[in-house]
Formats: structure tokens, sequence, C-alpha cells
């Protein structure tokens, strides 16, 4: 294959006639043989949206001649656009705190400005991937700009999917409002509960958790765009910063605005750790519920079958007509990997030195990762899980019907060690603790049919409070 | 020794005469022998100013008589002061979700509500831990509401030490602000910076964890009180919810509220996952800080010498004359153990199954140390290290006239690729860059002085801009 | 309170009379009040340990005059028999690689030694806490070597008590041998299994975990006593690390042996984060273990019901009766503390530099305190869990009959198709799967017995494999 | 584009023509859009060796027709060489423990064994993914059985890579055997070390390393073949177990044998979290091990520039002729990608519930990654920085004339008090120790060169016991 030739300070590279990108993309490849995976999308449209607003800032400044200066911008949408993404090429893991990831795309648009501009691929004398294309830029602070832009984008995806979810709680508890069922503590009988009210438990514990997103997402606004390499702005000038912050909010359409601190937000990563923490949270959140629901679901014969799942796909490979409750089962899956991720996260943030962190690889492929799954694992639970669910209203009442822990509506009248008494002897002579009650005659038959409501005992309240201040 | 004969309904047990405890407590100290180390004494007094606005709240309502009552409030007034602190003595790690925690404070002011009332501990007909000192409450509400408090209390002692060591940052940024410096990216040479400014940085990130740790301590102050055994207020009357509530926040003088879903608020954790993980996030932050302090302060002839740390103790027990930076190296740990801890946190919270989770004692056990640790080695790092750090100024400054980072500076006047080819020649020959280039004509003396001025080079700017200017 | 003035490096301190600690203890205690926990018990007999050992190896060698060495042999002695226990104050988190540990050693060593001889506290030209009880050694290799011996120590308790868990599976193994239950996977409904087959595969996992942790423990006898400060062995001859590696094996009856090299085992920790991480792997497998018990224990009118624990405590403050699965609650949380451990140690150990991880104390807090906790939940849960659970035969038999899973032996006669097509036809009729294969002809009554036994379907084979062969 | 239309339990689907897989396969797809990535090849070559093997044993015993079981194993061992790759779609995070995994196995080997046979795709009558293809298995062995085969075959790779480092780490001990430098404690300057000693160290490291490496992959030959759905063997005779698994191993070339419990080897996942444990273990201590070079090769002129490394690619998109330690630092990202997936593979394990694990997918998905990426990160690590990595030997014996840590030595002969109160005082006056130590007459000039060697400092023993003899 035909090729040309590139050079860098370290030497030259036989690089592809048809690539984009040049020498220091293909060290980068031979460097990093790593995860096999590229880097995400999201982060490539990112960095060309940098690279634009960079462009633009230095053409209105006169330090990019417009000719060039088009041509870069041009090549930016293509790739903001999804063009030529087969040219990213670098590894998602990669030693240089992103250097790579930078020079793949100054080099791609260098070679595709070069192109727009009528010359050929390689004449970096016409339009060059350091001198014109990174310009007024570093590493240092495309990267982290980009990443924050990317994450910003995914996480508004993210919370999109997650209000939709909390709907589907709210829909449930109003649905399932009615559904009397036994709580349970320590997986052993407790009190009376509706179906509703665990549902409404989720939904409120899922809109803390889209709070708390959106919170920590808001961090990530703060750029640092002009703190070229260790955030003093060593070759961007105030004006640049101004303009090319401004330009990426303008074209984004999101507040992006400078730190108020370049230095700090060069070297500081707390926005990331933060926003992963936040998708942690929520991780443990949904794990919790999907465990519950997975509960809830197990059966039909021989587990607890209080909920019905929507059937997905058969179950087993040998069991015939087994179905599983598979769409949870992803959600906590998902849940597990956020964790891990947060936790290489806090690791490769801990690790930064100095003015950067050089970590930022694996720090923005385990964030990014972070919330496209949970998202990804959200939309298919809702749509193809909670959707569908249906309460086993018949069963969910028996429970209620067979079990003892309606004796703690006892406590105010008889006492808890005369109630415990009572639970004591039903379990050993498996006789109910009315009868026992009726024939003790702790409280007549109409008393009793009072305190002992079930439903009543799923709001506050003493139940038969009114007998209570008749002896007071 | 004489004891008196205690029963529950599992049998009956010998107690010591003097012991404040009871038969349950007993029960727990024997079941979990795990730590060794009792509960958190901030969460003893937490759990008793809960007892007592309950018991005022059951006295408003005429449920609770009150000779009992008050004799219930002056012993939990006690238990609050620190009294009786040796008659907690369940574990910190236990099963139940904290009945036993719960249980032992109901038998200790039972049995001292007794003694104050006239009767003899053990007379549990005139003051029932369960039916008196428990009325209207569970386990399930008492202790997580008592947990919020006392994590909120120790977040609040952590906030204040935070914000002393912000201000310490923000003095050294002011008095390291002419010292001039070498950033460094990657552990190499890169661009000249002060040390302020990377004094200033440590600050504003810092200041951010408390903006964070602050936010997240709201979420403690939504309490579960009246939610009793699931969540759903059985046994407990709305005006007892709001009366205890109340008292609460009259008592401690924060604004504890009741959550607007109690079902909710006793199934669900994530006020600790959250408060947890921006502590966390916090400590990612301090330990890289504390790095980079070490770092600074390595040597003091075979390291890096630029601070110079106050000794606080002979560094070795065999090299004399060494002094270790044992106040970062204590930052440090105590990061290390709050990124574990938030980690036993997520499982254990995770672990939540239905309507509660029953590994409430672990999760204490973790945040509280976590809040309390952090707070202790922020405050001595404050007092013992980085109040009297001091900046070895000679050296910094040796080291900017040493390295080749300020050939950044050139960039936009000769481009990337002269600049590079200038440094390796300089490597490779020995001579300086400033040589090379007079040599060669590229600049003449005065148009280098312009540029390669390295504290302008720490502010955002084109070094030798109006050069530019003159040749556009 | 009167005291005694001593003097370090960095200048003098009031000592209370009575205290056996000194100066540099003082200084340790002022600058570390992070945990409130001292250094943990087994460690400080450790260190004893090893000074006797030292001190030993020294007089023989002749350079600790007898009288001296002989004061501190039986001041060590003393220590290790848990005598002096109240003055060893230094706090578990610290700075500085466990200097202020060796140090409080040292000094207490040193007064004592000073008392015996008939000196008094503080002479310290007649014993030296540096030159005569410290001679030849370093924190350096005195505390990793004592952390050594005490991580071993405490791992052989953890085995005892792990056999002893082990048999406890076993015992339930034979005893469940023919209780014939429905097998579960994600939760649904499987194929029949025998409850003694669940506790054996317990039994198994938990038997790998005492292979695996055995095998981790044989690690800590590679010791570097004689490194001193870097692992070069600087003033510590090839004698008296022969000598000193001598003693401590026979004093203790361990194989302990000098590592190989001594460079290594001063900077590296992988004996520790193997341990924890063996400890941890056996956490998991607990954790699971004890997740399954109490979901067969759940209940009992609302849960599966299969299982019954002994009760241990009353398991509500406010419903009458509950007995929860408290043993088994206490192994999760145990089980979730090592798995937090093991992240700080490993973030501990990762932060080692050069020749030495000087975040020792962090590293011995942690895992002493995973070994500890895991011994005594899995003691407790063995003598009050595991002994007394007793299956609830008639339930799980129950199940069986109420379950289609046994479908799955259809298959080989009648292929996966038909037999999912059943199923699905049996639930929504509500009639048998028998009935259906009947009426259609598809089996007789007698193949459908032998093909349809549900205790054959316990061990490997085809159900009526007969059939197929009289088919063929 | 024309397709056929397949059916399952639950419906039917329309399939493109030219696809391999089936209806399940498309469900499988349709739920779960997760990560983007689907199954590991290694996994997908492994779970056609199973089917491969359990189609030979299924003919032997005369339960699957020849025909159709050549074709099967003709088409097993296409796919075992990478053919029809593009045909395994199914994402790497899936509900269903992998169900989905193998139907996509399945249902491609029945459409390739039928064209092989001369039918076309989707005529199942003549070769059925589940009655043919999955004959006598269950999701439930043939997963965790390929997993471990995958896994097997990837830690081989990953230690030859580890054999070839360790290698590396030799020849760096003997080419630095003599460059004598300072050693360092908590980053301070301790005794003379020679900078062979510290890459022997490493090299030691790793050889534990891969010893447990090696240790923990010997776990993963007990397979659980034969299981079927619940580890009871169901559907699968013990001549069949016999059989599979013989041909499993004969044809891999590796040991894998029944395990001794199948239903425990279905159920518990430790073999993972060990093997995970071990990867974990060797991740901190190369991480370690980086930092330490890194640190080495930190300056040029403003760290401690004792090591120099191979320049792999420009280091900076700004600052010229700037290396960075890249190669190390890739390292440091694989090693937290792998601490945080041991965390998500301990959660996911812990997940475990009765006869099944579940979270297969996550499992494989983050054990597969860490083998690999951390195999491919030692290998350039390797190639690119260690083999050609050089002594700044200079620097090096500068450092250690400079220090004041060989004071260390003067301990045996004047003591630990003296000698630090000598460096105190070479610090205030800015004069060397060994002028103080000749004007106060502490020794000759000829017994402090024999006491002051730094080389001989390096090895055990006293400098100038002689002397000590002498006075003694």
């Amino acid at each position: 294959m035909a090729g040309r030739t590139e050079k860098d300070s370290l030497g030259s590279k036989e690089v592809p006639e048809s690539a984009y990108y040049g020498v220091q993309t293909l060290r980068a490849v031979e460097n990093f043989p790593i995860t096999g995976v590229p880097m995400h999308a999201g982060l490539v449209i990112a960095i060309a949206q940098v690279k634009k607003a960079a462009a633009r800032a230095n053409m209105e400044l006169n330090r990019l001649p417009h000719a060039i200066g088009q041509a870069i911008v041009q090549a930016a949408d293509e790739v903001a656009q999804g063009q030529w993404a087969d040219q990213f090429i670098v590894d998602s893991i990669q030693g240089g705190a992103g250097t790579s990831m930078n020079m793949n795309m100054n080099e791609v648009l260098a070679n595709r400005a070069l192109e727009i501009m009528g010359h050929r691929k390689g004449e970096y004398f016409h339009c060059n991937p350091n001198n014109h294309v990174n310009m007024s830029q570093s590493t240092n602070d495309v990267i982290p700009t980009a990443l924050r832009v990317a994450a910003y984008s995914l996480t508004g995806r993210l919370l999109e999917t997650m209000r939709e979810v909390r709907s589907g709680f709210a829909a449930k508890q109003a649905e399932f409002d009615d559904v009397l069922k036994m709580g349970r503590t320590h997986l052993q009988d407790a009190v009376p509960i509706r179906m509703g009210q665990e549902f409404g438990a989720y939904g409120h514990a899922l809109e803390r958790d889209i709070g708390r997103i959106g919170r920590a997402r808001e961090g990530l606004l703060s750029v640092n765009m002009g703190a070229t390499a260790v955030g003093t702005g060593l070759n961007a000038t105030k004006d640049y910063i101004r303009l090319v912050v401004g330009h990426l909010a303008d074209d984004l359409g999101i507040q992006v605005r400078s730190a108020d601190d370049l230095v700090d937000a060069t070297q500081n990563t707390d926005a990331y750790t933060e926003l992963s923490a936040s998708i942690k949270v929520c991780a443990v959140n949904l794990s919790k519920i999907c465990n519950d629901i997975r509960l809830m679901a197990s059966g039909p014969h021989v587990g607890l079958n209080e909920l019905n799942l929507p059937p997905r796909q058969p179950g087993s490979s040998i069991m015939p007509g087994k179905v599983n409750p598979v769409m949870a089962e992803v959600v906590n899956q998902a849940a597990f990997q956020v964790m891990g991720n947060d936790h290489t996260i806090c690791m490769a943030c801990e690790a930064g030195q100095f003015e950067l962190n050089v970590m930022g690889p694996v720090i923005a492929f385990n964030l990014l990762q972070s919330l496209q799954i949970l998202q990804r694992a959200l939309d298919v639970f809702n749509r193809f899980a909670l959707e569908g669910m249906e309460a086993n209203r018949e069963r969910c009442r028996e429970y209620v019907e067979r079990s003892f822990g309606i004796v703690t509506a006892l406590n105010p009248h008889l006492g808890y060690d005369v109630a415990a008494q009572l639970v004591k002897e039903a379990t050993a002579t498996g006789r109910t603790v009315k009868a026992l009650i009726l024939e003790r005659g702790l409280l007549t038959q109409e008393e009793m049919d009072e305190i002992l409501d079930p439903v009543q005992m799923t709001t506050p309240g003493i139940a038969g409070e009114r007998l209570l201040r008749d002896q007071g």
C-alpha cells in the first residue's frame, strides 16, 4: 500500500495514504494496544467541538489565518456529525493524559482541512496539527474540557431516562395503591403495607438520585480551556479564553463557563469523582430496587410470587417454560459495573500529581461507560419490565391473612409482652391469634375487628385508638 | 455477684445488680462479640435525644403517664450529657438492624427512670423498656433517625475543620504567591508556575468539597420518626409524628423534618451513601494534595526539596536526624480508610431488602468513623503541618533556571517543531536553548528576554505578543 | 502530677512519672489522635516478641551487655504476656510507617528494663530505647516482621474457626441429605435438589477458602528482620540476622524464615494484599451463603420458610414475637467490612514508594480487624445459628409437588418445545402437566412415574433412560 | 431484506436470511443493548469447544444421531477457528446468566450444521438448537465451563508475558548492580542502596505474583459440565459427564477435570474471585513499581532524574521536546482498571442466590478484560520501556555524596543521639558531617573512611565492625 512519510521529533513513519491520522496517532496505536476499544464516540465529537471553538477564537484574534481556520472548522463540523469516525483509532486506555487522543484529532483535522483547502494530506506546512489545529491549546485543557462536555451530554440522556423510570414507578405506585400485602423486615413477616407504597418509595429514591446527578452534572460546566499546559494560560490570552469558551457554549447550547481558577481546574478531577459518585449512589439504590423486584417476582410456585414480570425471552436452554427476571438482572449488573468503575475512577483521580492528572484516559473510559450503560439498562428495564409489571393481588392478600405480623397493632392495647406470648402460642399450637384473644377474653370480637384491620395499619395511627381513649 | 433475673420472650437471664442494661442487652453482648468497639458515643447521645423527644410527645398526647415520662426524659438527658456511657456495651457490628442498640438504650433508660421514680432496677411494671421507653417507636425509625442526627453533628465538626484548612491553604496561597517554580506534568518539567497558585488550587478543591459535603449533610435532616416498623406509621399517630420531630428539632437546634415519604425513608439509605460518597470525593482530593506536599517536601538532599515541613517527631528509630512528613501521611491513611469505608457502606446499603436495610450497624460504624477520622486527621494536619510549612524559594528558582520547559513560550514565535528541535539539541550538546537561538539568529537577545520571562508565563497571555503583532 | 523530663532531637517534654512510655510516645499521641483505637493487642505482643529475639541475638554477638539484654528480655516477656497493656497508647492510624509504634515499645521496654535493673525510669544512659532496645533494628524491619507474626497468629485462629464451620456444614449436609426441595435459579423454580446438597456446596466452598487462606498465610512466614532501614541490612550482621530469626521461630514455634531478598521484603507488601484478598474471597462466599440462609429462613408465613434458625434474641422492639436471622446478618456485615478493608489495604499498599511503604499502620489496622471480626462472626454464627438449624421438611416437599420445574426431565423424551408448551398450558389453565400428558397420550402413567420421580432427578442421569433405549 | 420466521415459546420473529443466529439471539439483542461490546472472542471460542465436546459425547452414547453430531462438530470447529465471528452479537452485559450467549451459540451452530447437512437455515427439525446442539447441557454448566476455559487460556498468556517482564527486571538487576544511589523512605533521604537491588525487588515481587496467579489459575480446571440446571446432573448421565470432560481436556490439551461437587461448582464462583484477586494483588505491585519508575525518571531538570526511559512519542501537544513515561502510565491505568473490575466481580459474585449466580455475564466481561489488558499493558511496558531503560549513574552518585543518610552507619560507633546531633548541626551550618566529626575528634579520618563507605552499606553488616571489636 502506498503511503506518505511523516516526521515528528522522534523520527519518521510511513502512514497509509488514505489515512487522515498521522505519525503520532500511529505511534499511539503501536504503544497502546490495550482494551481494543477505541475512545468513546461522544468524546471524539466533543473534542471536535472544542477544536472548532478554538479555531474560531484564534481566527477572530487574527492569530489563525482565515483560510486555514475555516477549513479546520469545516473538518471539525464533519467529525462532530460522525464523519471520519473510523479515523479515531487510539485505544481508550493510553499513557499520556490524552495526548494521543488530542493528536489523533489534531492530525485528522489537519489532513481533512488540507484536503478542503486543496492540498494533499501530510502537507503540514499549510495546516499543521500542532501549530494550527492545536493553536493556543494543550492536551491538558482540550481533553478535560471535551470530557466534561461529553459527560455532560451523556448525563443529560441518563437523566431523561431516569425521569421516565421515575414516572414508571409513579404509575405503578398508583396502580398498586390498593394491593395490600405484608411488609417484610429482615425477610421476616412484619406488618401490612400496600404495594403502591413500595413503588412510591422506589420512585422517591430515584427522584433524589435525579437531583443528585443533576447537581453533580453542574460541576462539569466549569471548563479549563485556555489553561494550556499547567493552568497558567501560557500562550493563551484572556481574550482567547473568553472567546473559546463563549463559542463552545453557543455551539453546544449549554452554559459552559471558564473555571475561576484554571490551575485548579487543570489538576483537580473532583468533577469526575463527584459525578461518578452520584451515579454510584444511584446504582446502589437501583440494585436494591431490582433485588426487591426479583424477590417479589420469585416463583412462580416456590417463591414469593407477588409480582408478574412480562416475559422477554425463554429463560433457560434446558428448563422448558422458565421465564427469568432478565431486565432486573441486567440493571443489577450495570449497577455492579458502575460501582467498580467508580473505584477505578477514584484510584485514577487520587493518582494526580502536581499540575496534572495523567490518568485521564482511564477516567474517561470508565465515566462515559458508566453513564452509558446505566442509561441503557434503565431504558430497557423501563420499557420491558416496569411498564408491564403486574401485581399478583390474590397472593398478596393471602399473605396478609396468613401472617401473625398484625399483632403489632395490639401493643397499645395489650402490651408488647402479652402480644409476643400470643404469637408464641399460636405458632406452637397452630391456632390463630384471634382465637386465643377471644378465648382469654382479652378483647371482644368487635374490638378486635377494629384493632386488627390490616388496611388501616398501612397509614399512620393507632388502630383502635378510640378504645384507648375510652379506657383512659 | 448478686444480680437480678430478667425475662424476655426467649427466657430469662441473670443481670448484674449494678447494671442499668437488661436481659436483651446481655443477649446482644453474647451474640455479637465482633469488633470489640462499642457503638459510637455520638450515636448513644443521639439515641437518647430521640428517646427524650418521643417521651415528651407521648406525654403531651396523654399516652405516657407524666411521672414515667418525666423520669425517662431525665434519664435521657443524663445519657445525652455523657453519663452512664459504660452501660452501652453492645458491639458496633451486630445483627438485627440496630435492635440491640435500641434495646440497650431502652433498658438503660427504663432502669434509670425506675431509680429516679424510687423503684428498683428491673421493676419494669412501673417503667417498661418496650411499652414505655419505646412507646410509638421501632428500632426501624429510632436508629435511622439517631444515626442521621449523629452524622449531622459530626459532619458539622468536619466542615468546621475543613474551613480552617481551607483558610490555611488561602494563607499559603498568599504567602507563596511570589515563589516562582517549575510546574510539572507527568512528573516531567513543564512550564513555570507560582507555588501560591498550587496552594490556591488545593484550597479551591477543598472549597468544592465543603460545598459538596454541606449539601450531602442536608439530606440527613429528613428523618423517619413515626415510621415505626415498615414506614407506614403503625402505632404512631400523625400528631405524635409532628410532635416528636418538632421536639427533636427544638432540642438539637437543627432543622430536622419529617420525611415526605416515611416508607421510603425507612427502607432507603441513600442519605448515607450520598454523605459517604461526598466524604470520599474529598478524601480523593486530600490524598492527591498530600501526595503533592510529600513530593515537594521530599529530600532534603535527594528529593525535590521545594517545601519544608515543621518537624513533629524524630522520623526514624535507626536513621539519626531524619524527619518525615508524618502529618501528610496520616491524612493519606485516613483518606484510604474513608475510601474503604465507603465501599463497605455501599455494599451494606445495596443489601437492603424490602421495607428495611438490616445492615444499619455496619453502615453506622463506618460512616461515623469516616467523619471522625477525617476531621481529626485534617485538624492535626492543619495545626502541625500546614501552618508551619515554608517554601524553599532558592531551590524553586534554581529549578526554573535549569529547566527547558520555558521553550513552550517560543511556540507562537518559532513554531512547535523548531522549539522541539532546540530542546533536543540543547539536551544533546549540554548548551542552553538561549545560546542556540542567538547563534542561529532566530531571535535577538531583546526579543528573547521579552518572550522568555518566566514570571510572565504564570499568567494567561502570549509572552512577547507585541512581537507577533509587529510581524503581522 | 510529678513527672520526668525527657529529651529527643526535637526538644524535651514532661512525661508522667508513672509512665513507662517516653517523649516520643507523647509526641505520637499528640500528633495522631485519629481513631481513638490503640494499636491491636496482638501487634503489641508480636512487637515485644521481636524485641526479645533481637535482644537475645545481640547478647549472643556480644553487642548488647548481658545485664541490659536480660532486662530487656524480661520486660519483653512481660509485655508479651499482656502486662503493661495500658502503656501502648499510640493510635492505630499514625503517620510514619509505625515509627511511633516501635518507639512506644522501645520506650516501655527501656523503662521497664531500667526498673528491673534497679534504675529509675528515664535514666536512659543505662538502657536506651534506640541504642539498646532497638539495637540493629529499624522500624522498617521490626514493624513488618511483627505485623506478619501477629497476622499469622490471628489467621491461625480464623482457620480453626473456619474448620469448625466447615464441620458444621458437613453435619448439616448429612442431616439434610434426604430433604427434597426445589432448586432455584434466578430465584425462579428450577428442578429438584436435596437440601443436603446445598449445605454440601457451602461446605466445599468454605473448604477451598480454608485452603486459600492457609496458602496466603504461608507468605507471612518470610520476614525481613535485619533489613534495617531500606533492606540492605546496614548495621545488621549476617550472624545477627540468622540468630534473630532463629530465636523468633523457636519462641513462637512457627517456621518464620529470613526473606531471600530483604530489600524486596521491606518495600513490598503483597503478603498483606494476598492475605487480605484471600479473606475477601472467603467473605464473598460467606455473604452469598448467609444470603441463601436468610432467604431459606424467610417467613415464617410470608417467606420461603424452608429453614428454621434457633431464636437468639427478640427480633423487634415493636413487633412482638418476631425473630430475625441475626447471626447470618452479622456475618454479612463482617463480610462487607472485610471487603471494604481490603480496598483500604490495596490503596495503602499501592501507595508504597521506593524502599518502604509508609502506610503500614492503616494496613495493620485493617488487616488485623478483618481477621478478627471474620473469625468472631463465624464463631457465633456456628454456635448460635448453624448448629441448631432445622429443615422444614414438609414445606420443602410441598414446594416440589407444586412446581412445574420437573418437566425438565421430559426433554429427552418429548423435546424442549413440547415440554415448554405443556408448562404454558398448565399455567394458563391451572391444570397439572401430568394430566395434560396423559390426556394427549404423550406418555403412559407408568412411563410418567418413571420419568418424573423427583428424588432421582437429584443425581446425574436421564430419568427414564430405559425408555429411550427401548425406543432406540 | 428477505428473512425467515422463527418461533420460540414467546412467539415468532423475522430473522435475516443471511443470519446464522436465530430468534432467541434477536430477543437478546433487543433486550440488552448495554455496553455495545459483544462477548469476548475468547469466550465465543471456548463455548464452541464445549459444544463440540458435548456433541462428541452424545454421539458416543448414541443419543445424538451421527450425521447431526458430525455437522455440529464441524460447525463448532469453524467457530473455534474464528469463523462466523460476526454472528455472535449478544452484548457482554446481559440478563439471564448467559442464556443468551448459550442460545446465540446454539442457534449459530444449528444453522451452520443445517447448511453442512444440506438443509436450509431455520429447518430446526433436522438440527435443533435446544434438543441437539444443547443436548444434555444447560446454560448453567456450559457458560461456567467455557468461562473457565477462556480465562485459563488468557491467564496463560498473561503468565507468559509476566515471565518476560520478570526476566526484564532480572536483566536490569544485573545491569544496575553497581549503580550506587540513595535509598528513600517516606520520600526522604535514607541510606545507600544499589539500583540493581531495587530492580531485584521488583522482579521478586513479580515472581510471587506469577506464583499466585498460577495457583489461582489451577482453580479454573475444575469444571461443572454435566451439572446441567442446578448441579444435580439431571438429563446428564455419568458416562456423558466423563466423556464430555475427557474430550474437552484432550481437545484443549489442558487438565480440565470434573468438579468433585457439581452443585458447588454450579453455584459458587470463587474460582473467579480468586483469580481476579490474584490479578489485583499483582496490579497493586505493578502500580507501585511503575510509580517508582516514574519518580526515578522524573525530570529531567526538576525531578529526580535517576533513570532514562526510551522516548516513545512526543509527550505534549504544546510543550516541545517533552517526553513522558507513557508506558509506565499505561500500566498504572490498567492496574486501576483491574482493581475496579475486581470490585465489580466481587459484587457480582456476592449476588449469587441458591443454585446459580445469574451475574455471570458481568463477571466474564470484567475478568476477561482484566486478564487481557494487564497482559497487553505489561507487554508494551516490557518492550517499550523496561528493555531500553538506562540508569543515570552520575546523578545517582552525586545524590549519595550530597546526602546525610550515611550517618546511620555511625550508630554502632557513636550512638543514635550523637549522630542525630551531627546531622542537625551540619544542616544548620552547611558544613559536612565528616568535618564536624574530625573537628571534635570523634573518629580519625581512617576510621571514618572505613565506617562511611557507602558501597559497603548496601550489604548486611556493621560498617567498621572491626573497630568495635578492637574497642571491646
